[in-house]
């Protein structure tokens, strides 16, 4: 039987204000847990089945500092899905060390005010699919730890660091070593022809308003996705994920290994 | 005002069953309208607020049947979002005429049991972006005059026709002349190496079952998206939307016009 105040808490970690606070959120499912704890992830507590619970092995035990067996009810107040799964866990907010100096010898994210979580969400599952390691998000930009953008990334935000950071300060620091910062821009270059280096920073904007204005002067290259039509009516550009899709895709083919 | 017999007719077209005996369906949003009017589409019925009606040009209104002013909470009977649009459109289905050997002669997209209305529409952006002309659906993909796939599609619905069919019997049309049918497949070659042709089927699987086991036989040649990684946690996989965005960006760049 899980406490009232229990349920209360993990509840409360839907609000980014309490999970900033407690550094603390939630992961949702069978296989992101097992996923979490594969990978050696310690989690605070767990709350499960108790089929999902017995299906551990003991060395997966070993990263689980509280154990809650639940039933299907009792997952259903914790839950933030409609349908809950098998096994909710709290986890402790990650603290990076964020060394500039690494971020600039690779390929590392930027993303300026990108405000849908499914969006974010793809957005790491492709770095981590192209060998992307960091991704810098902008103060604005939707919180990687709300539910939605955890559930998008499939597991995959165990492959990617996400920070949070004042991003015209971080571009301007990167312009002093004269890192490139690719940009898409609608008068780009195309990003199947221009040259692609394997060190620099490629910055992604908002889903409607694309790259903020105060952050343009810090672009050194303008990309752009080709269109391969004439006649195309209601859309004016890839969605931002999908965009990213294509870009990350055409840094890893012509770079090999990022 | 809006008649309460009205309203419910059009909160009626939210179920499939309802579209398909009545080959209507509902668009929503200043934006899509006007692109829709603009690509000289007939819309039989506009509900919208006054200055909207106000904002549109005499040729628009000639592919409008029937005009209705409606008021804002009059909008949010009919909508299907939790904060409706200005404008809401009721769009006669149209009725493609399939001819495989057109389908044939270029490039087309088939999906497999594709469940998710926001990655169908996700494709539907990606095809139309990449100059893909149609896509042929298996009868179980979502169907895309669901009101999520159409906002998904920003409009990009207009640039692409969908179909809905046997998908097995497709293929095996396909095979008669031989087209090739490219499939995504964890075995497969790397779609940056392997050659792509002009002409073709690009088939496309389900979310979480990939491509089914009855259309395996039909796959020509299986592709894959090599994975730029080597330690990854959580993810087998691109999501279905992603693997196609960068498919079609490959099939583009190495066919340049499609």
């Amino acid at each position: 039987m899980i406490s009232k105040n229990k349920t209360n808490f993990i509840k409360s970690l839907q609000n980014k204000k309490v999970r900033d606070d407690e550094k603390l959120y939630v992961i949702e499912g069978d296989k992101i847990v097992n996923e979490f704890l594969m990978a050696k992830v310690n989690i605070k507590t767990l709350i499960a089945l108790p089929e999902f619970i017995n299906s551990l092995s003991a060395e997966m035990m070993k990263y689980i500092g509280e154990i809650e067996s639940a039933g299907y009810d009792e997952l259903k107040k914790v839950s933030t899905l409609k349908t809950p799964r098998n096994a909710i866990a709290v986890v402790p907010i990650p603290d990076y060390n964020i060394n500039p100096d690494d971020l600039f010898n690779r390929l590392t994210v930027a993303l300026d005010y990108v405000q849908d979580p499914g969006n974010l969400g793809t957005i790491i599952r492709a770095a981590a699919w192209f060998g992307i390691k960091d991704i810098i998000c902008s103060n604005d930009t939707v919180d990687v730890y709300n539910p939605k953008v955890i559930q998008a990334t499939m597991g995959a935000i165990l492959n990617v660091s996400v920070h949070y950071t004042d991003l015209k300060d971080f571009l301007k620091k990167a312009s002093e070593p004269a890192i490139p910062v690719y940009g898409t821009h609608i008068e780009g270059k195309s990003v199947y022809s221009h040259s692609l280096g394997k060190k620099g920073i490629i910055l992604l904007g908002n889903e409607s308003k694309g790259i903020s204005e105060k952050l343009l002067p810090y672009i050194t290259e303008r990309l752009m996705i080709p269109r391969f039509t004439t006649a195309l009516h209601g859309i004016d550009s890839l969605n931002v994920s999908m965009a990213a899709s294509v870009i990350f895709s055409e840094f890893a083919r012509r770079g090999k290994s990022l």
